[in-house]
């Protein structure tokens, strides 16, 4: 039996004050760190044992695998960083109010944004302060490769180079892998797993800091998927998350 | 120019608790990770900007690297994890009490298994529930490779290899690099890079949380080595990692 663990990251300190993140490189709250540490405290408790883990260039996802790890007890474990892994880009909106920004463009441009699978916000300028060419972690990267801004089709697209020859290689070698990112850079994997449609992947919601269990036989064929966690507290996450989405 | 900076961790529980720790997975104390943000806070201070990190299976050094990195805001830095960068193992005295030791086995038995260059304190029973082959964190270690006590000179010896064909490598495509480890691990490469005698290396006491500087041209040639810091706090550090292995 070969298992994958996706964790999407904790609360960040923007989903608190309702901007746009992206690419925006923020910390996680006090329950942001608290959330992950108790759902490393669940995997441990469940008997989970991951061999790898791998993680985006964004510190409120490494920051949450490393809360999982020490919960766990199992800070020796490797760890692998990637930018692929990184959330959405929202281009020239990112560090913009919600709220501000629904009022300037209209709500419906802005849902669009947000939620639709293939427009892109507007995209940075190459040298704007926020550009990914301007911070010296992406230096490895090509003009091409750096997002400028992203449609949720974009993030899978530079995802799934990384999902399919780093991540699902991985279990060549290993039984259980973990994987803590962002809630867009999931989505792609999960619609990947899943076979879900442009229109289902949209609509899915991952809790944050919930570890959502992917098992597999040893051809990689997936069995099963679920949420691991009391499913009262995960449903009432998801509308949370949900209702985000919503809030102005 | 190219640069190490090497970093010891920070307090840990065991140090407090005045036990042998050796290969122990102990937790740094909350004193132990304030000296170790400070350092990161430090090193971002000075503008240092490492480019790839290096650190132990060990709790303490792994979580004092972490906030090395939460301090300098550079999580998203690649880091490797290797036992051969461990503190040197104990052996049997390891969980032991330092002065019931030394009450039993004589001040100047202690001593030896302290402060030699080669005599190993007595070994583990491979099968002891204190022995690496319990632990799978070291399933990957031959029966050979485990130690099951080590002197000084053992511990650099299973250190060298890591040291010379991997840290020392990564300069082909790093500038700067920086490793956390421990007492011992980091005697092994202080000793080969300052040419020190074994007398000389037994001596040399490498305060906690101190980032030391190692700077070489680009033949790789030491041109300089200094701590970072204030003298007068860093002389007080010395000496009190030097009166703990006095103390009983």
């Amino acid at each position: 039996m070969k298992q994958l663990i996706l964790i999407r990251h904790g609360e960040s300190e923007w989903n608190k004050l309702n901007l746009f993140t992206g690419w925006t490189d923020v910390d996680l709250t006090e329950a942001g760190r608290k959330e992950a540490y108790e759902a490393g405290l669940l995997l441990k408790k469940e008997g989970f044992r991951p061999q790898m883990c791998y993680t985006s260039y964004l510190k409120r996802a490494v920051r949450t695998l490393n809360q999982v790890l020490e919960a766990m007890d199992m800070d020796y474990l490797p760890v692998e960083k990637s930018w692929r892994l990184n959330e959405k880009s929202y281009g020239a909106i990112q560090g913009l109010n919600k709220a501000d920004t629904a009022k300037k463009y209209g709500d419906d441009q802005v849902l669009l944004w947000r939620r639709s699978f293939d427009v892109q916000p507007p995209a940075l300028d190459l040298h704007d302060e926020r550009s990914p060419r301007m911070d010296p972690r992406y230096a490895e990267l090509s003009d091409s490769e750096i997002p400028l801004t992203e449609s949720l089709k974009d993030t899978i697209a530079r995802l799934m180079p990384y999902y399919k020859d780093v991540i699902l290689k991985a279990f060549d070698r290993y039984n259980s892998v973990m994987v803590v990112a962002h809630g867009n850079s999931l989505r792609g994997i999960v619609k990947e797993l899943r076979d879900m449609t442009n229109e289902e992947i949209i609509k899915f919601n991952i809790p944050t800091a919930v570890p959502y269990i992917f098992e597999f036989n040893d051809q990689m064929q997936l069995q099963k998927h679920y949420f691991l966690g009391d499913p009262e507290e995960i449903r009432k996450k998801m509308e949370s998350v949900a209702n985000q989405a919503k809030k102005k």
